[in-house]
C-alpha cells in the first residue's frame, strides 16, 4: 500500500510518498511545494492543489495522510494554514482517496515512540526508518513522518476502502 | 458581466450570482450549501468545492467575489473556515476565474454606503437593489452583498481578463 502524507503550508507543502510491504517500509519520494508570497491566496492555493494533484497521478496512492492541526499561533496564522490545508485535503479527496488525520503526538508516537519527542528526533528517525541519506527537507520530513504514522495505524483497515 | 458571491462557512456556504447590465444589477440566483457535521472534514470540502463547480458551470460567471477576513472567534474556528474558504476560492481559482477579495467594510460600504451599517441593514438592501421577494437565506444574502460590491468596484476594470 502506498502512503502519501502531506505537511501543508501557505508557504511550503511538504509531501512524502512511502510504501508499506508487509512489515517494511520503503521511500518512494519526498519534496516541497513552494508558494511565492507575492502570489494572491487564490492562486497559492491553486499551485498547492495542482501539484499535489500531479503528485497523485505519478505515484498512485491509495491513501492520504496528514497531521490534524488544533494549535496555530493566532487566528490569522490559523485562517492561512487552514486555506492550504483544505486545498490539500481537497486534491485527496478529489482523487477519490481516504484522507486520514493524525495528531502530532499520534505521528511522533508512530515515528519515534515517544508522544512528546523533539523535533530533530522526529527528523533522524523518519531518516532512519527509511533508510535515507540524510534528513529530508523539514516539511518533506514532517510529511514522511505522518505517512509513516499512517502505515503504523490501526486505523488503516478502518479506513481503507474497498 | 456574471459575478459568483461566495461566502463560505463550514457548515454553510451561501452563494449569489447576479448579472451586471449597465448600471442595473439582476438576480439570478442565490442558495446555500449545507455540509453536514457529522461528515468528516475532508468530504465537507469535497461537498463545498463540488457544488460551487456546479454553479460555475450552470451560470457561467465571469468573476467570482468573497469576502476578506481578518477576525474570527478564535484560532480553532478561523482553522476550519480557512478550510472551508480556501475549497470556495479552489472552485474558482480552477475555473480559470479571477477571485476578488473584499473586507467587511468594503461591502457594506458598497450596498449600504455605510461601513459600519448593521447585517439586517444589508440585508435589505440587497433585497431592494436586486428586487428580491423577500431577504434571502442569511449566508446566500451576505454572498450577494459581495458579489454586489464586486459589480460597484472600480476593482473590475483591473481584475478583468481579457
Amino acid at each position: 500500500m502506498r502512503i502519501l502524507g502531506i505537511d501543508p503550508g501557505s508557504r511550503i507543502t511538504g509531501y512524502g510518498i512511502i510504501e508499506k510491504r508487509g512489515n517494511r517500509l520503503l521511500h518512494i519520494d519526498n519534496g516541497a511545494i513552494t508558494t511565492r508570497s507575492s502570489d494572491e491566496l487564490a492562486n497559492r492555493l491553486k499551485v498547492i492543489y495542482r501539484d499535489l494533484e500531479q503528485v497523485i497521478t505519478e505515484y498512485a496512492p491509495n491513501a492520504v495522510a496528514i497531521e490534524q492541526i488544533f494549535v496555530a499561533k493566532n487566528a490569522q496564522s490559523a485562517l492561512k494554514l487552514g486555506h492550504a490545508r483544505g486545498a490539500a485535503m481537497l486534491a485527496g479527496v478529489n482523487a477519490n482517496l481516504t484522507v486520514a488525520e493524525y495528531t502530532a503526538i499520534e505521528v511522533k508516537n508512530a515515528v519515534v515512540g515517544y508522544g512528546r519527542a523533539e523535533k530533530r528526533q522526529v527528523q533522524q528517525m523518519v531518516r532512519m526508518l527509511l533508510n535515507l541519506p540524510e534528513i529530508a527537507q523539514e516539511d518533506a520530513s514532517d510529511a514522511l513522518a505522518v505517512a509513516i504514522c499512517h502505515a503504523h495505524s490501526a486505523r488503516i483497515t478502518q479506513l481503507k476502502r474497498s
